[in-house]
C-alpha cells in the first residue's frame, strides 16, 4: 500500500541512478540467474521511516525480489537490529541497493531527529512540530518522519491554514484589517494563525479571533510575558513559540508555558543514520 | 537557461505548497495589485548554489517578476553580502518564498561543506570527491554544488562507470573472473575501477587492468601500504580512498599518497546554511 | 498568469480533440495564410468564469493569436455583451473554437448558477458554499466559479479539515471517541467539523470543542431547534445546513438560522449557458 | 479491463481530493484495521455508466479492496437496485467514496439523459447522436454513456471527420471550392460532411460528392424541404439535422425524415442522477 | 508553431543523449562564451522533413540560439543546398546536433522515398499511400513526410476508420454479417473499407455499401480481374492494392486501374539522406 | 521484467493507434467473448530483438491475454520457426497486432542487421560497435539490439564519455589545450577518445593520455599507416575507425588492425525483417 506520489517519487530517484546503459557493473559480473539476499540492520540506536518506499524501490526494479519487513515504519531499534530481509536476483538486489539505502538514511535520520526533540521536552505537555522548511520533494515522507518521531505536523503547505506573517500584516495593513480581510474572504473552514511581536498585536489578534498565535524569535522572558497575557485574554487559546530552536535550548521554551514549539532542525539537516545493508549472493 | 529535468523539480517542490486553494493567505490579506521587494543575503559565509532553482520556482509563481543574479553559483560570499534581488508583485513573492529557500539552504550547505573538505586537503594534490549517497530526486543539483566547492564528482550513477565491488567479486568468483566478465561483456568505452581489500587482489586487479582502485575502510597504515605497491605496479594508476571520513581525519587520509577520497559527508547531512529572503511590501 | 494545473487541464482537453492528423477540416479547406477574427458574446445574462482558460487554450493551439479580455473572470454581463476578441490565423482559431466553448459554457454556467443561490439568500447573512460534489479534473475551477458566483468555498478536500460524519462516529465509537482520536492526532492547525443528528450528539460535540456542527438532512423546524440550543452552547460556532437544497428552498433554510447552508447544486448540473463564438475569416 | 487513459483520469479526480496529509478526518477517527462494506444503490430509474472507473478509483485508493460488480455498465436499473457492493477496509472506502460517487452521479446522468432521448424518437428510425460539446477530460466516458443510453455518436473530434461549417466555406469560397479542396488534399478514407444552409448549397454538395449533409438551425417546414430535396437527389444520403434540440422538440424534428440530429442536451447540462454508497464499518 | 506532442518527442530525444552529467564533452573543452554556427546541407537530392523538430530541439538545448529556415519542409533540395543556418553558443551547438540530426536524416528519407514512389506512378492517376507500419513514436512525424514527398495518407490508426480484414471476417462469419454488425452499431460517420479475396466477397461487400476495397497480395491478372468487375458493380468505388509493392513493381500495380496502392515501403526501412551540419566555433 | 522506461514507450506506441473510439473495427465486427489465438513466426532468417516489448504491448491493450515466448531475445532463428504464441480475446489480439508487428519488425531488423556486419568481420578481432545516429526515442532498444547481433556498444549519449571531435579541439585550439582542459576539469572517471586527423595530432593525444583513438573517414592506407604508429607510441591504445562503413567495405577497415569500427549502419536504415503475426480466431 504505496500512494502514487511516493511511486513518482521511487521512480524519479531510479532514473538517476538507472539512465543509460543501466547498472552496467552488475549486468556484466553478475550472472543473471543468481539468487541474493540482503539484510537491512541498524548500526545505531534510530527510529524507522521509509521502509515502504525501499520497498517499492525494489518492486521497481525487479517485481520478483521479496521484501519481507520485520519492524514496521515508526518502530525504535536498537544498534544491530534487522529491519528487513530482501531475497530475490543479485542483479536487482545490487541495483537497487543505493538507492532503498538513501532513502532510508534520510527519512530514520529524520524521524530519530525528532525523536531527540520529542524527548527534550517530554514532561511538559509541550509538542514539538515541524514547519515548512523541507527538503523539496520529500515534504509528505518527512512530515511522517517527524511523527514517527514523537513530534507534531504544522499546516502541510499554505494552502490548508492561514499563517499571517510581519509581511502579510504589513500589506493589509495591521492585524485588524489583516483579519478584517481574512473574514471577508470567507475563511470559515480553515484555523487562522497570527504572528505576533508585541502585546498590542497580541490583544488585537486575539480580539479578532485568531486561533493560534505565533510568538517568533522571542527570548524566554518575552514569551513568558506573552503567555500570561494570552491565557489571561482566553483560556484555551493555542501558543507557538517558534525561531531559532536547538535540541540544547528546546526545553528551557517548552517551560515558558507554550502549548507548541516550531523548529526546521527536525527535517532540515538532520544527520542520516548509520545502516547498512549486507548482501550475500550466490547462495 | 535551465534544463527541463530542473523544471519538474522545481514544479514538483512547488505542487507540494500549493495544491487547493493555493496560498490563501497571500490571496486573503495582500492587495493583488501590490508590489513587492525580497532581497536574499548571506547571513553566514558561504559558498551560493541554486539561484537558478530559485529564479525557476519565482517564474513558475509569476513570471512577471524579475529575479536579478548579484553574484553566481559558485560565489563565494561573506556574511552580509546580497546573493539577489527580486522584484515583482507581493502576492507572488509571498508564494514562492518558502519554495526558493528551501532549495538555496540546502544546496548552498552541499556546496559550502564541499569547501571545507577542498580545503582541508589543500596542499596535498589529493581531490575529494562525492558519491551516490544523495538525497533521491537532487543528485544533479548537489553535485553541481560538490563542484562549486570545489571538490570533484565520482560517477553520476550506476550506468556511467564499472565499479567492481566485494559483492561483485563474490558473484563472479574473484578478481580475476570479475574482470574477465567486464571484458567479455566489451567495456571498451568506460573506465573500471575495483574494490580491493587485500594486497593479492590489488596485484590482480592491476594486472587484469583496472583503471581505478577503490582502497574502502582501511587504515592509514593500511592505506599506506598500498599505496606503495600500487605505485610500484604501474605509476599512472588511479587509487581512491573511502569510508567514514570526516572533516577532521581527510588531510591525514589525503596524506596516505592517495589521489581521490570519496565521501557522502558532502552530500548527505551536510549542514543547510544560514540565509534570509527580506520582503518589502508596497512600495 | 495560469497556472500549470489549468495548462494541463488545457493540454488534456485539447488532446480529445486534435489526435491523429488533428484538424483535418480546417487544413484541408481554410488558406494557412488566411486571418480569422473570433468575438465571444454573451447570449444571455452570465456570470463570467474561464475567460483564462479560453485563453490558454488558443496560446496552446496557436501561439500568434491575440486574444483581448473584455471584461474579467467574475464579471456579470447582460445579453449581448461581449466577453473577449480573438485576431489570429483563422486556422488556429476554427481549432480552438470548441475547445474554448466548451469551458466557458459549463463554467459560466456554474458560476451563474452560484449567483442565483446567492441572490436567494441575500439580506440573510447566510452564506451558500458548495461541496466536494463536483466534476472529477474541474475541481479548482468549478470552486472559483462559485466565488465569481458569489457563493462560498467549503474545504477543497480531504487534507485541508477534518469532516467526522457518521460512518466516522461509527468508526470510532461516538462523538467523544472521534473527538478523542482527533485530538491524540494532533489536529491542532485544521478545524474540525462535526456531523450531528440528534440534541444528544450536538451537545456533546460543542462540548468536545467542534469548529463547525454540520445538520445534515434536517427538517426546517428541527434545524430551527439545533439552532436555538447551540446558540445556547457556545454564541459564536459555526452552524451548516445541508442535504437537497433547491433553488426554491434554499431561503426557507437560510431563515433557520444557520450561518452556512452547503449544496452540491451549485456545481454538478448547473445548467450550461449561452454564449456563442462568431467567426468571420479572410478579412 | 481499464485503458490508460481511463486510470490518469481517475489519478487526476483522486489528486484534487487527496494532497498534503490526505484524508486526515479518516486517519485520525478510524482504526487501520477495521474492515468496512458499501453498497452502490440507484435512488432512481436510471442507466448505469462508469462502474469500471469507480473500481478504479477504489483500487487506486487501497488495492486490497474488492470491487463486485451486480450489473455492468449500460443496465437499466430501478429505484432501489443495487448496483455494486465493496469491501475492504473501511479508511480506504471513506477516502474513495465521493470521487466514485462524482464519476457515477455524473455519468449516469448523461446516459440516463440519452435514453429519455432515445424514447422521445424511438419508432422514428432515426438516431439522436451526441457532438463535442463535452466537459473537458470526460469526452470519452461521456460519449460511451450516449450509447449505453441507445443514442448514437458522431465524431470523436476534429480528426476522424471533415465537417465543412459555415466558416470553413465563407474561408474556402463556396461549396464546391471547400470540396474541391478536400479532394485535392486527399480525403479518401473520411466521410465528409456539409453544412448547408440553402436549396443552391444543398445541391452542389451533394453533386459534389457530400457523404452527409448537416441542417443546421432550421424549422419543420424548411426540414422538411430539404429533406424531400435530398431525397430526391441521391436516395442514400445522410442527413443530420442540428441544433437547439430540446426534449419535448427532439420527436417532431425527427418526423421531419431526417435520419440523425444531433444535440449537446446528451452531454452538456445532463441532470446528475440520485445515487447512493451506504457505507457500513466495522462488521 | 510545433505542437505539443513534437515537444514531447523531442524531450523523449534529449533525454537520451543528456542524462547524468549532460554533454561532459563541450562543458569541458569549449569555453562558455564561445559562439557558434552551423549550417545544414543536403549531401543529396532530397526532400525536406523534419526541420521543426530540428529547430524545437536547438531551442530545448539552448533558447538563446537563432535557428534560420532557408527552405521549409517539403521543399525539393539538391545535393549541395542549404536547407537552415543555426547561431548560438558552441556548446549548445554541439550539445544539440545529433538529435537534429537523427530527425532529419530519417525523416528526410521518408519524404524522399515517398518521392520516389510518387514518381514511379505519375501519370497514372493513381495515389500510393502509406499505412499504420511506422516506427512507434514517429507515426505522426512520419505521415506529414508521405505528403510532403508526395504521396498520400490511409487511415491514421485503428480509430478513425474502419477496415474490415480476413480475422474480423472470419470472426463475424463473412462479409454480409461483419457488415451488418459495423451498420448495426452505428457507423454513420467513418468509412467502411473490406479486404476481399474473391470475387463473391467483393460482390457482397459493395451490395453491402463498402466505401473502399482492399484487395490484398493478388497479382496483376487478378487485380485486373477485380477492378473490371468492381468499376461495372459501382463506377465510383475507390480500390486498393496493398502488399508487398516495391518501387520497381509500383507502377505495374498502378497500371491495373486500381485507385490506390498502400505499401509500408514509404515508412519503414526507408534509406536515411545524407545530410550535413557543419559547425564553426569561435567566430 | 521491463523497465519503467520501455512501459512509457509502449504506451507511447499505443496512443498513436488508439486514440478516439479506439480499435472500432475489432468493436463493432468482433464479439467481446471471441478467443484468439497468435502465433508469431520468422519469414526469413533472422536476430530476435524486441519480444519484451511485444509482450508489454499485449499486457497494455488486454492483461488477460497469454504472452509465451519460443525463443527468447538474442536467438537467431530459421525462416519459418516460430517465436511466440499468444492467446486471449481475439479484440484484444487484433488491437494489438499490428503495434507488437511495429516493434519486431524494426528491432530485429537491427540486430539482423548487426549480425551481417559481426559476420563479415569475424576473425578479425575487430568489433563493429554502434554510433548515438538511432531513431530518436528507441536508442536503448536498438543498442540492445547490436549486441544481439553480435557487435558492441560505443557510448550511450553524451554523458557517459569524453569524445573530443574536431570542433572540440578548434574551440579548445588544440589537442594539448583540449586535454588540459579535460583533466582540469577532472575527468578522473570517464574515458576520453580523441578524433585525429593528422600523425602530430595522434601523437599528442597519445601524449596527453587519451584512452581511445578516433580515425575517422580514412582511407585504408591512411589507416594503415596510423596503426602502425600508434601500436609503436603505447601497445595498448584502442583504435576505432570510423566514418562511411558498408557491409562491403568492412573487412577490409578491420584487416587495417584497428580495434574497433563504428557504423551508423546498424540502426539506421537497417532493413526491417519479415515477420508475421497469424491470427486464428474463435476458437
Amino acid at each position: 500500500m504505496i500512494d502514487q506520489a511516493s511511486i513518482a517519487l521511487v521512480r524519479l530517484a531510479l532514473a538517476e541512478d538507472l539512465a543509460g546503459y543501466g547498472d552496467i557493473t552488475s549486468q556484466w559480473t553478475v550472472p543473471a540467474d543468481l539468487a541474493g539476499r540482503g539484510v537491512i540492520t541498524a548500526r545505531e540506536e534510530l527510529v524507522v521511516c521509509g521502509l515502504p518506499l525501499a520497498a517499492a524501490v525494489m518492486a521497481e526494479v525487479d517485481s520478483r525480489a521479496v521484501f519481507t519487513l520485520l519492524v514496521g515504519d515508526g518502530a525504535s531499534v536498537a544498534a544491530g537490529e534487522r529491519l528487513a530481509v530482501i531475497e530475490g536476483p543479485a542483479r536487482g538486489l545490487l541495483s537497487a541497493e543505493r538507492t532503498m539505502l538513501n532513502f532510508l538514511i534520510h527519512l530514520c535520520g529524520v524521524a530519530t531527529q525528532s525523536r531527540r526533540f520529542y524527548r527534550a521536552v517530554e514532561g511538559t505537555g509541550v509538542t514539538v512540530v515541524d514547519t515548512r522548511k523541507t527538503i523539496p520533494g520529500l515534504r509528505a515522507w518527512q512530515k511522517r518522519a517527524v511523527v514517527y518521531g514523537g513530534c507534531g505536523n504544522h499546516r502541510f503547505g499554505l494552502f490548508d491554514m492561514v499563517l499571517v506573517k510581519n509581511n502579510h500584516l504589513e500589506a493589509a495593513g495591521g492585524v485588524r484589517a489583516a483579519m478584517d480581510r481574512v473574514k471577508a474572504a470567507g475563511a470559515r473552514y480553515v484555523k487562522v494563525e497570527v504572528e505576533v511581536e508585541s502585546e498590542a498585536d497580541l490583544r488585537e489578534a486575539v480580539a479578532c479571533g485568531a486561533d493560534v498565535i505565533m510568538l517568533d524569535n522571542q527570548d524566554l522572558e518575552s514569551l513568558r510575558g506573552m503567555v500570561s497575557i494570552a491565557r489571561a485574554l482566553r483560556p484555551g487559546l493555542l501558543l507557538e513559540a517558534s525561531g531559532r530552536v536547538s535540541l540544547s535550548s528546546v526545553r528551557a521554551v517548552a517551560e515558558t508555558g507554550v502549548d507548541l514549539i516550531s523548529t526546521s532542525a527536525l527535517t532540515m539537516g538532520a544527520p542520516p543514520v548509520d545502516l547498512s545493508l549486507t548482501l550475500t549472493v550466490g547462495s
